[in-house]
Formats: structure tokens, C-alpha cells, sequence
């Protein structure tokens, strides 16, 4: 029975809309609501995550536009169904998922929005199948785009205006690369080296040679001649392959000295090895020694954040960071934390109680508002119910006794409507485009809460109404377990 | 020109065959190997890895299945050749692209291998630009089915005899998820949540409910009941919705017993929260005050090789691990940092040096042999040209000093030909197969080998043909420098 499915997708691609992308225990719970009748019933889904990464202070949110898609082309084929008939799922529920269609509504922050711990965002509104059947699907985009966008935004922190080029592929955790690449250019990388991505998601390429082509050749001179000639208009030469500063640097100078002759500008050199300081230093010392201060510096080798604003600071002379392991697997957290909890089923709002006061969930329909100060800077985000017009002053999620008074700040609605019963209903924005509003974003959050470590915790509270909701039904279902 | 790529393939899934998922220094240099004439030298070339991960001293090797499928289906179809020339390349090169076929000849350990640093894992022998184009993919997949299958190879040796379940897409990198629970799978889970994965590499899939199915209910004893009526053959009630103690275990105990009167068996319950070594006891001590010694216990929450470990050194009842974040991103490590080097081009040695010795690669064609001892364990790794037969002694790759005497080792050659001119010449095994034979593998590791945490270090070694070689190499080039 099981060998049926083992040999004969050899040649199948990847079907990214396939309904089985998903965990067992969803389509376990789907057959559940389906055959004790509850098909028809509806329930609210929140995405929302508890614990900023890399020990920072915000999360750029990224990921958004690919999970619409792939919900709006979600499906089981034929076999699929056959593989979930194996595995003892009943015929009827098999035939409502052969006409499966996504046809809930969402509402969500915009792709490239900053976002906070515990503050909503993404709402999912339902039948309780299908909203169940996301789950995963939602957390898997979602939770992994942000990741990497939010490192990328900290090494565009330390880059400052300097380019800097995301070239993890080979590191890649899988597949995973494909996303990545695309939610580290919405981050703030300059360009990948990821072709399909590029292709995939219009994305700026980039990428000249590697070790294997100089050893390819009988000496370096010859294979960084070669190079010049082929590519005169974007040659950058890797410097250490054999002795950066006593073979590298100084072919790399007679190459670009040819070049002058002919007209040509050689644009760069990459060093991948090495102290990347004291290297870049003699490096640039030795090119403007030549007259060759045009000629760009690349460095790449184990870079992030924190090195890359060391080498800032040490004063060395980078043009443009190549950045791959770090970047591109989140590293060193390597996951967000997001999770999907139901905070209504048929109109009533729901709870679940947890060992741990910071899991209790906030139950009903929510929206958030960013507050906004005189200067345009945000300041905190409010969690009301959907139905609140206004509130003066919001509270500590889990420490009531602190509260802020907010009649002063401007208020914005951060929540819009993406998709409408199943349809996209937000213009597709370009990576460049999204890109663009992180940087713009990013601009109007206060220096302290972009700190790489230790940074000062951004406020984001309930309105009262939310909160009393809450207790409420947290000690209504405290009495409901003592008087059983 | 850049928007044609933007919106026309919304609803186009992955293909994983394309020749664009590679990194654009690739198809640079293969276009410059092209376009110099070059397109019918020859290369060889090796992937590697240099640092264990996880602090460990092993690596199970996996995903060379699927990265041989692959190769078998490369190629470059009509839009990403448009694609490509949008981005510059030359006609000649495309039309070359257009007709590509991998045909390279592939010699491999096999999938499941415990594999060391320094010794070669995989060797790719064609011709110089198909070797090249692939070494993106090589890596890709490698590197992670192998830091993921060694994740689960430690999560195994943690829980011993008990199961455990991997449950990660969730918290996945993304597409990376399909592969890593097929990796996860090969390195020792039972069994996996992801459902896609189970159906695309026939693993076991498991999973029951969540806490939306419980609080979607009036109350958590009819949640319960529900379940058990749909589900009476494989029923786990996750117990901590409100309170694990006085209303989970108490109201999974209640339906236990009802089941027993219809002759069916509650198969378990899970903990999701909390001190799991605290509350299993409870629990377990609870359900058999019930006469329910046969209820399965199942833990789960950010549990790792060390959780576990600790758990189970503390005496916690607990028959079944869920395990997600930890393994699925192979955290905390997250890369292998293997890595694929030119070691031949047209018959000729090729080396490249480096600042760090460490880096320095071994030339020409190599073998791999492993040590066995009287008792059948493995005692080392010697790297021997391919053309010796014998070596007597085995040198430390950097310190030459240092030297083993392995005339008294069986030796067993662990390098087989994989794939032959572009074909896959080796049986296909299922993942349960592969898995079994990791099993039986780990077995012949010394147990010192496999401490989680400062490991004894397996014995990798170079023969001295192959010592004086390299070292010729590199005296070679130092002395071409200085002769300048």
C-alpha cells in the first residue's frame, strides 16, 4: 500500500498549493467539525507572536502576499485524496475537500509593517474548517518571511547606506531559500545571488566568480584577465584565492590597469577571507596607491550585523557586504514564534488559560492602532475590541497595574481587509515597493527600540474594555472548575 | 522589462528542476567557461564539510536522493532562458542552456552515512561547466537533510526506546519543512505532523487534535467525548486547554472510562505545557489510581536532545516526544557549513590556498576508506588517493606530526559510484530504509563519539602519497610568488 506513493512522483514538481501542507492533527480536527455536522459554523483565527527575535525590539512583517496566493489557489487533487483515503479519512469528508475552495476573509497589517510582540497581526474569518485547515500554511509562511526580513533590516541598520548583497543560498535551510531571499530583499538587501528567486519574484541578481574559477586557470592573472575581458562592465575579482596582498590585490591591479587602457573601469574586488579589516585596509591603500580609487572593496565570510558594524567601526574601507549563512537561516534564532489561537467560535468569543499568564490569549475581534507622536514617531500599539471607537489609556498585557494615557498621540488604524471571502482584494506591491515602506517605516520607529541588544521595549497594551473582557471569562472558567 | 516577471506566474508552482536555482556567480562563470572555449574540459569536483554541528562529532548524510533526482531533471525551460537573456547573458550560452542535460558521473557515500569533517562526503566528475552550475544545489541540499537527519540522530539517541514524533512545519524555514521532515524521519523520528512530506516520501504521518478543537466546545469533557467517538482507535486528548491537573487529566480519565465500556482504549494524552517532568508524574500517577496503566503519555513544547535527556533522567513518565522548532531548524546550529571544491580540471591537481591551514583543500581524486576494529566499531577515517591501494599510517590533515598507525583496521571503502554520466545508478531505498541503516551505522560508533556536548574527536587522517602531494602544491605556488 505505502509503495504505491514512493516511486512513482520522481519526476513531479512541487505543487506549493497542495491542502496537504499542512500538520496531520488539522485535517484530523477538519474530519471532526465535518462529521459531528459543525461544517457550517464559523470561528476567528489570530496570527500573532510573543517573543521579538534576535534580541531585539521589533519584527519587520513579511510573507503576507505569498500566503494569499497560495490560499486563494489552495486544493487537493486526485491523489491526494487517494493518499488521504489511505490513511482512513471517510469518504464524505474526502468529497468536500475534492470541492474545497478558500473562501475566508482576512484582515492584516501590510507587508513590510513593523510589528510587536503580542499585537494581532492577521485576522482570519470563517467556516471553522478552513480557517482550522490554515493553520499551519499561515504560521509556515508567515512566521519564516518575518524572520529573515527582520534580520536583514538589522544589517541594513548597520550597513547604513552601504550596499549589501544576500548570498545564502548554499546555506540555505532547503527550499526555504526561495522565500528567503525574496523577504530578505524586502528587509533591505540590495540584491540576491539567488537566481530562481530573482526570476521568481523580480528580485536584483547579482554574482561574478568564485574560488573554482581562478583555480580553474593556470595562474590568477590569467583567469582575472579572462574575467575582465568577458564581463568589462560588472568584473569583480576574488582577491584570495592563493595570497590576497602578495598575488590578489596586485593582479587585480594590473587587470584593472589593462582595462583603463582599453576604456574600461574594473568595478570591484571581493575578499573572502582573512581579517576583513586589516585586509580591506591594505587592500584600499594598494588600489588608491594606483589610482585606483574607483575600484569598489566587497567583503564577504560569516557576516552579520554585528560584524558588519565592527568592521564599520574599525573604519574599514567596504563598499558592499556580502552576507549568506546569517541572513539567509535567521540565525541565530532561526524561528519566530508566531502561533494561530481561536479567539471566536460562532460569534462567542474564546479563551484558553495556560500554566503561564504570558500564554493566555486575548479573546474577541481586535483591531490595533499605532500611536503616533507630535514627531511622527510611533510610540505603542493599542489592542481594542473591533468595536471601540476610542480608548484614553491602555494596559500592561499581563501587568494591569501599568497603564499609559494616549489622548495625546495620533491614532492609525494598521488593520485592512486583504482578502474577501477567499479573493485577494490588496494591490500586489513589488518587492522593491515593500522594500521600500520597511525603510519608511522603519525611519519613524525611535533609535532606542532598533538597538541590536538591549533595546528599549516598545509599549504595546489593551483598552480596559479588552481587558475586563478577559478576566471576566478567565474567572468565569475558574468558577466553572470549582464548583464542578 | 522588469514587471513582465512580476505578475504573469501567480498561480505557476515551484520547479524544483530549473537550472536558475543556483547563484548567479554560477551561470557567470559557466557562460565565461563557455564563451573561452573551455566547454568541453573537464572538472572534479568535492563537497565537504570542515565543523560538526551542534557541538557534536558526526554527521548523518543525507538528501543525496533527492538531490540526484534533481540533477537527473535539470534544465532550463523556454522563460527562464528569456529570463537569463534579460539579465545579459549571450545567445550562444543560451541556446547551449536551452539543450542542457546533467551528464556528469557522481561517486558518493551513501545516504545515511556517518560522515566526519574533512573527509569527502560526495565527488562530481564531468565536464568543467556542468560541474560548476551545480555546486549551488549540491550544497543546498546537502547541507540541510544533513544537519537535520544529524539533529534527529541526537533527538534518538536522547529518547531511547521511546518514540518520537517529529512536528515542525509550523516553525519550518519555509519549503525547507518538506524536506526536513523526510530528513528528520531518516535521522530517527517515527513519525512526522507533516502531511505533504508523508504523502510525497511515503513517511509516517501521525497527529490528533489542537487546542482550537477543545475550546471550539462548550466545555472540555464534551470536546473530549467528541473526539473519542470520532477517533476511538487513535485517540490523544491534549489535557492542558485550562488546567492540566483539575480538569484535563481529570475529564480524559472520565472518557477513558466511558470508552472502556464500548471495549475501546483511550490511546493518550498530551502535555503542551508547563513542567512536563511535574506533571507526566501526576498525570501518570493519576491515570493508574484509574486503572489506566495502558494510556500513552505524550510531551511536547520546545523540546530538544536535552529536554529530553534531562526528562527522562528525571524519571518522567513520558512514552512519546513531540518534537518541532528544535529539530526542524537543526537550532542551534541552523548550517552545515559544507562546502564544494575544486579539486581537478582537465586531469590536473588544482588547490587553493587560504590564510587558515584549516582551509587549504586536499587535490586530485580521493578515496575514502573507514577503520574498523576487532569488534567491528569504527575507529577512523584515511583519505587516500584514489589509485593506493594500502596505506600503512594515516596523518592528521593539519599537523603532521601527528600520525596512526591502521595497519590492524579492516578497511571498508565507503565511496560508490551514484550516479553515472547524468543517470542514477544506485537502488532507490525509502526513507525506512535509510533510516534502519543510520541505525545500524550509529551503532558501530563508539559511544564517546556521540556525547552530546565535548565529544571525543573521530580520527580523520590523509595518507602520506596524499600529505606529499598537497604539500608540493602549496610549495609550488609559495615559491611561483616569490620568484615574481
Amino acid at each position: 500500500m505505502r509503495n504505491k506513493f514512493s516511486e512513482t512522483r520522481k519526476k513531479e514538481t512541487l505543487n506549493t498549493y497542495s491542502g496537504l501542507y499542512t500538520d496531520m492533527y488539522e485535517l484530523t480536527m477538519a474530519q471532526g467539525y465535518f462529521l459531528t455536522g459543525r461544517k457550517n459554523e464559523t470561528a476567528v483565527f489570530d496570527y500573532f507572536f510573543r517573543k521579538n527575535p534576535f534580541e531585539g525590539a521589533f519584527v519587520v512583517f513579511a510573507g503576507l502576499r505569498d500566503l494569499l496566493e497560495v490560499l486563494e489557489g489552495l486544493s487537493f487533487d486526485t491523489d491526494e485524496i487517494d493518499y488521504l483515503r489511505l490513511q482512513g479519512f471517510k469518504d464524505e469528508f474526502l468529497e468536500y475537500l475534492k470541492d474545497f475552495k478558500f473562501s475566508a476573509t482576512i484582515y492584516s497589517v501590510e507587508e513590510g509593517e513593523i510589528v510587536f510582540p503580542y499585537a494581532p497581526v492577521l485576522r482570519v474569518e470563517g467556516s471553522i474548517i478552513e480557517t482550522q485547515l490554515i493553520e499551519t500554511l499561515v504560521l509556515n509562511y508567515l512566521n519564516f518571511e518575518s524572520l529573515i526580513a527582520t534580520k536583514a533590516a538589522r544589517i541594513r541598520l548597520a550597513a547604513g547606506d552601504r550596499m549589501f548583497v544576500e548570498f545564502g543560498l548554499r546555506r540555505a535551510q532547503g527550499l526555504g531559500g526561495i522565500h528567503a531571499s525574496r523577504a530578505a530583499f524586502i528587509g533591505g538587501a540590495d540584491a540576491t545571488s539567488n537566481v530562481y528567486s530573482g526570476y521568481k519574484f523580480n528580485l536584483k541578481i547579482s554574482g561574478t566568480q568564485a574560488h573554482s574559477w581562478i583555480q580553474s586557470f593556470e595562474d590568477e592573472l590569467t583567469a582575472f584577465r579572462k574575467f575582465a575581458e568577458l564581463y568589462p562592465d560588472n568584473c569583480i575579482l576574488l582577491a584570495d584565492t592563493y595570497d590576497t596582498l602578495n598575488s590578489g590585490i596586485p593582479n587585480a591591479i594590473a587587470v584593472a590597469k589593462e582595462m583603463e587602457k582599453k576604456g574600461q573601469r574594473l568595478k570591484g574586488i571581493r575578499l573572502d577571507s582573512g581579517d576583513l579589516s586589516y585586509l580591506s585596509k591594505k587592500a584600499r591603500h594598494m588600489l588608491n596607491e594606483s589610482g585606483l580609487e574607483y575600484v569598489k572593496i566587497v567583503a564577504s565570510n560569516q557576516l552579520d550585523e554585528y560584524v558588519i558594524k565592527s568592521l564599520i567601526n574599525q573604519g574599514a574601507p567596504i563598499d558592499i557586504f556580502g552576507v549568506g549563512t546569517r541572513l539567509i537561516t535567521g540565525m541565530p534564532t532561526a524561528a519566530l514564534d508566531g502561533v494561530y489561537k481561536l479567539c471566536m467560535c460562532n460569534n462567542i468569543a474564546r479563551l484558553k488559560i495556560s500554566e503561564n499568564v504570558k500564554k493566555i490569549i486575548f479573546p474577541g475581534i481586535k483591531k490595533v492602532v499605532r500611536l503616533i507622536d507630535k514627531e511622527g514617531k510611533f510610540v505603542g500599539d493599542g489592542i481594542l475590541l473591533e468595536e471601540e471607537q476610542e480608548t484614553e489609556r491602555i494596559f500592561h498585557p499581563h501587568q494591569p497595574e501599568k497603564s499609559t494615557f494616549i489622548a495625546e498621540y495620533k491614532k492609525e488604524s494598521i488593520f485592512h481587509k486583504a482578502m474577501d471571502k477567499g479573493k485577494i482584494c490588496i494591490l500586489k506591491k513589488s518587492p522593491e515597493q515593500i522594500s521600500q515602506f520597511v525603510k519608511e517605516r522603519l525611519a519613524k520607529l525611535p533609535d532606542e527600540h532598533k538597538r541590536f541588544k538591549n533595546p528599549h521595549i516598545y509599549k504595546v497594551g489593551i483598552s480596559e474594555k479588552l481587558m475586563k473582557m478577559r478576566n471576566e471569562m478567565v474567572n468565569n472558567l475558574r468558577t466553572k472548575k470549582q464548583t464542578k
